[in-house]
């Protein structure tokens, strides 16, 4: 096991950052590029990113520290985003995941002794899980998204990069 | 095919600002966790891309704008940077590569006009290739090395997610 709270928060505080710097400015047709039917674009990345940090990590972790293992935890809809309007722009989008992400990381730390890791909740699928397995979640959730955006940005030139495809392990 | 050559230098120019947000100030473990025997923690990852603007795509490209296919451009050592000396902090690894991209995109900027994407040079293993495909592939690599740095930070919480493991696409 590797997990440690102070390490684990330096990953967090950093997504929002890197993302922008990574994302900000770019052209649409990167920005809106995805692997086919049903898969998730740059923006579509970052939409969920923020649902998450509203309805997700915080709320459960305060879920778990009241009641337990009495109640699981609530459903979060991993689709929540797809089904609002998001009309909002990359601007808009990078502003509110960099306030809620500093707000969630003081309520963490506020919230979070380390006593507290090895508390149990109940996870409405699989059963009991630990603090310290929902903060470990928090931060390779983050690492799986970024991941998956330039992942699907890779994609976009997977046949522009000709017999140099065999050599890139990203398009494997 | 998708390859613009606009586009391509938004993403090249923004992958060293992007690794400096997401590694600068991280605590060690995480600078030097791996995969195990025989794969690269990020900072060998960051000397590794230092390397490519030393060796790879620029002398590459001026090689086929000057020979063409009449001689195969020189290997590129792949694991050059492991037989370095890499007493270099990350702080300096930062400076380096992010001046050696910046001469690095001028250089491109100067040397590539639109007429000279399909021009034909020879890759010393798999024979002919296009201008294009090696821009291309340069921002691919990025990506692939951006990826991997992602991939075994996530690696390091692999147990500590506990039973969300299943749900994580990064840790598959």
């Amino acid at each position: 096991m590797n997990f440690n709270l102070q390490e684990a928060i330096e990953v967090l505080e950093r997504t929002p950052g890197t993302l922008e710097q990574f994302l900000f400015g770019l052209s649409i047709d990167w920005l809106q590029c995805d692997e086919g039917e049903g898969t998730w674009n740059p923006m579509e990345v970052m939409a969920h990113l923020i649902e998450g940090e509203k309805y997700n990590w915080i709320p459960r972790l305060e879920h778990v520290l009241e009641v337990g293992e009495s109640s699981p935890f609530p459903e979060f809809d991993r689709f929540s985003h797809l089904h609002k309007e998001t009309e909002t722009s990359l601007e808009k989008m990078f502003a509110q995941f960099k306030m809620l992400r500093t707000e969630n990381l003081q309520r963490l730390k506020k919230l979070v002794q380390p006593s507290h890791l090895d508390l149990t909740g109940s996870h409405p699928a699989f059963g009991v899980v630990r603090i310290r397995e929902l903060i470990s979640t928090w931060v390779v959730h983050d690492l799986t998204h970024i991941s998956q955006i330039v992942r699907v940005m890779a994609e976009r030139y997977r046949n522009d990069v000709g017999p140099w495809q065999a050599y890139l392990g990203i398009l494997k």
